[in-house]
């Protein structure tokens, strides 16, 4: 079938998976879901400890086999060790195969994965983030079945509603007690948020807590509960601190990045939401990042405040918050120090769960509250489609992330790229992958331009009547491939390496394996 | 069938319901269960606000219909309106019948459901706390389908196992916003900690926020989440803020209560368990209540600080923490203002869940971690079995609530309670129900001695060590006697009003009708 947003997605693929194809936002709304839950194990005898001596002892202490989903969260990022040290147990000391890895997002730090892909040891992948080495062995076709890729709202609904089980979650704490509550807090990987795990730590049939800083008990207030965890095992170190977090997300000082962060305030000032109380959130990204400057200069002049703002959270916005400009502070994830310090600790700086972020099977997620939210892109197209997870060559190199939940949440999604990137157009005919559909997409800001998607003509009026210049999304890629050139369209196998689900579970778009580059063609 | 316990138990009762008679302490544990999930509503549209007008729209928001079970929690104690309010909303205003309450507790505030009990609307009671007017109705036979009543571990067992569906959950809250995130902070009915409400909304199908103080979204850190609630509805009032709070939980000055409290100190003081961080609870009654001062005493004597406590918290336990000499208290409840104002507030003062706190079947409660846990009691018998629900009529007049969680969980449970109360022997052959099992008791404090369960040989060397004197049990039971007479034994129907489960769920006594009074026998 040809789904809502144009992509052929195989009929055989949708019967398999018992899916749809995307049929535009907003589709599953009031539809009604039973929810999934873990078997239990009933600890009623009292124990002290819930402490094994490794990984190997908590894998066989929870019954792991062949066949079984491991789950992990991202919190730990570049520096986390976690993953492969418990895939490493699992595979060459355990001697297990067949496993799913079903990970909140997944970089560089798990190159070795790729490995166990290519000998047919991890036969699945469910992610946000699939990049590097990772990415480029399921492009090459080597994983076993599709890699299925969501959102991270989308990953909370898969797992309440049934469609990942998760036999074992592995919770990289920072700090533990012994029976399991754990916190990002404290210890020597500190990484504030433990929002990801959350809901994996609920929904698992089994739990095990890997952690390098045990702490008296109880170990409050708990992201994960022990009431949820089965074993904790202490390791010398869950990840490397310099990379977990860095240590502070600078703001651009590219003239570029600061011009587009800049039309992206005066864009925000120019819409009725801007008011005393207004919501936001922001990417990390260079233009994204900066416009929280422009944006602190367009709220003093107006005279009001943020109500609130969540995210992924760093410094720019916890500085907003200890100078009283934003109300609260909610995050599920900590980018820098400066956020990894803040949460649960600077008054108004919450945490919160994946599901409370982004989940679009609960009954109202944060997202759906937000007015504003300022996204990167890798790609957009003319129907303001974007693709934030391949590359322009077509291998797996990005993540959803949060991307496609706060774009469908909230009242005006803002994107901002440059034009063009190195000899890519970013604006273009058709994107890669559609990751976040162009129906959730309102206004794309760019280096040649600001466009408006027609279905908002609202904002279009705005814009006009604040005297802002804005051109057709058509004119901006006829601008790009005019400095850059059209590029060929890429050459796929029929073969589907990775399924993207739309948050809402239908799908939205599928990646080929890439045909492999014949120089005779040249 | 006769249980563990010495109890008969109806066998057609057992296989109505699907249940074993109780097997002692510990049976179920390591055993896994099949955890229960609602169905929930998508609600992946943004929306403003989850406000309706009043309950009867919640009520019909929420498809309520004859036959449904609503839940509610008792943290606004006698001064709650909201039970009343809405059981009189679906009977009397949507005329709905074939109601089941399952109520965390009810009490004299709830006086007028005995009528909708009478008039056949409500023919289920799920309760842990069972008392007045509805306790009369009950034990008289008056409710269609007998009462079960349940520990405050068990309900959160039985809930997340699938034995109590909820369809509509109401929370009472003192403060909420617009989309239904809740705390008991705050506003003008400020109850503090809304633990027993935590688990009702996470397993509802529908979830109604019912509060008489809105506030700014988001209201974090957030009790019951926006992610669960289905509406919210602002009353003028959700209860008697001078029922809610007591002022302040006074300690005792009955001497034979203060006598009683420093014997209880004593033997703690003389087991191995009091040692630096030892953990503790403690009921609210004058004797158990005074124990916190005399133990305070002898942490001092020997240097030590206690490590945590858990509760039902109230002021004498805020005293200790603001002093230092307890390093977390997390609660469930508050009893009175002290407490209300602390939670959250004082720091290491924490909220739990009613799972959290003392369930069963999930993988290790606060409880399983209790040195010691002070509790009083209606009746103890010579197997040291305790009655907390019936007097001494029989009728229903009490409540297990953490009654049974806390003595099996902790290493080290004693049972503070004068000998004899009024004409009543409080020691005695045969408690009228059993609610806590003896193999769960450790120590019984009265003030004519001391008597130790023969299965803790470990405590009685630790009292001998210590030139504590302690009796028999059995003597406690004949001086009992010879002060205030044996008592007649109780006659009753073949009629069960009540089924009493233990917390693991197995069927620990049962509560028949009581033979209405015949003159003519005396």
């Amino acid at each position: 079938m040809i789904n809502k947003v144009g992509r052929e997605i195989p009929d055989e693929l949708l019967a398999k998976y018992g899916k749809e194809g995307y049929q535009g936002k907003n589709y599953m709304d009031g539809k009604y879901i039973q929810k999934a839950a873990p078997k239990t194990r009933r600890c009623e005898k009292p124990a002290e400890s819930k402490i094994v001596a490794s990984i190997v002892d908590a894998l066989k202490l929870c019954g792991a086999k062949d066949g079984m989903t491991f789950s992990f969260h991202h919190h730990l990022r570049e520096g986390d060790y976690v993953v492969n040290m418990v895939m490493a147990a699992a595979i060459e000391e355990l001697g297990l195969k067949d496993l799913t890895i079903a990970a909140t997002s997944l970089g560089k730090a798990h190159d070795p994965i790729a490995a166990y892909i290519e000998e047919g040891k991890v036969i699945g992948i469910q992610t946000s983030g699939i990049r590097d080495k990772i990415g480029e062995v399921v492009s090459a076709g080597k994983l076993k079945t599709p890699a299925i890729i969501r959102s991270h709202g989308g990953r909370p609904r898969a797992i309440e509603g049934g469609e990942v089980h998760i036999d074992i979650a592995f919770v990289a704490a920072p700090t533990s007690d012994c029976v399991g509550n754990c916190r990002g807090i404290g210890g020597k990987s500190n990484c504030g948020s433990l929002g990801y795990a959350m809901t994996d730590a609920k929904y698992a049939d089994h739990v095990v807590v890997i952690t390098d800083c045990l702490v008296d008990f109880p170990n409050m207030p708990a992201s994960v509960e022990a009431i949820d965890v089965d074993a904790v095992v202490e390791v010398e170190s869950i990840g490397n601190p310099k990379k977990i977090a860095s240590a502070a997300a600078r703001i651009s000082q590219n003239p570029r990045d600061l011009m587009m962060a800049e039309d992206v305030a005066r864009v925000i000032a120019a819409t009725p939401y801007f008011k005393e109380g207004f919501s936001f959130q922001t990417g990390v990204g260079g233009p994204s990042l900066a416009a929280n400057l422009f944006l602190e200069k367009a709220m003093d002049e107006k005279g009001i405040k943020m109500g609130w703002a969540i995210g992924g959270i760093c410094g720019p916005m916890v500085e907003l918050l200890k100078k009283g400009k934003v109300g609260k502070v909610i995050d599920v994830q900590d980018f820098d120090l400066d956020a990894v310090n803040s949460i649960n600790q600077t008054p108004n700086h919450f945490e919160m769960s994946a599901s409370q972020y982004a989940n679009p099977a609960n009954k109202g997620a944060f997202v759906n509250k937000l007015d504003y939210v300022v996204l990167a892109a890798l790609e957009i197209d003319t129907n303001f489609n974007v693709n934030v997870l391949t590359g322009s060559d077509g291998v797996l190199r990005g993540a959803p992330g949060g991307h496609p939940d706060t774009a469908a949440g909230s009242k005006c999604c803002i994107i901002v790229t440059p034009l063009t990137r190195g000899r890519m157009a970013t604006v273009c005919e058709h994107v890669v992958t559609v990751t976040t559909p162009g129906d959730c997409v309102d206004v794309l800001v760019t280096d040649y331009g600001i466009a408006v998607n027609p279905l908002r003509q609202d904002i279009i009026e705005c814009l006009d009547a604040a005297g802002i210049k804005h051109v057709t999304i058509e004119e901006l890629k006829e601008k790009a491939y005019s400095l850059v050139g059209r590029p060929d369209d890429l050459e796929w196998e029929d073969k589907v390496v990775a399924i993207l689900e739309a948050r809402d579970g239908t799908i939205l778009d599928v990646v080929r394996k890439i045909k492999p580059f014949d120089p005779d063609k040249n």
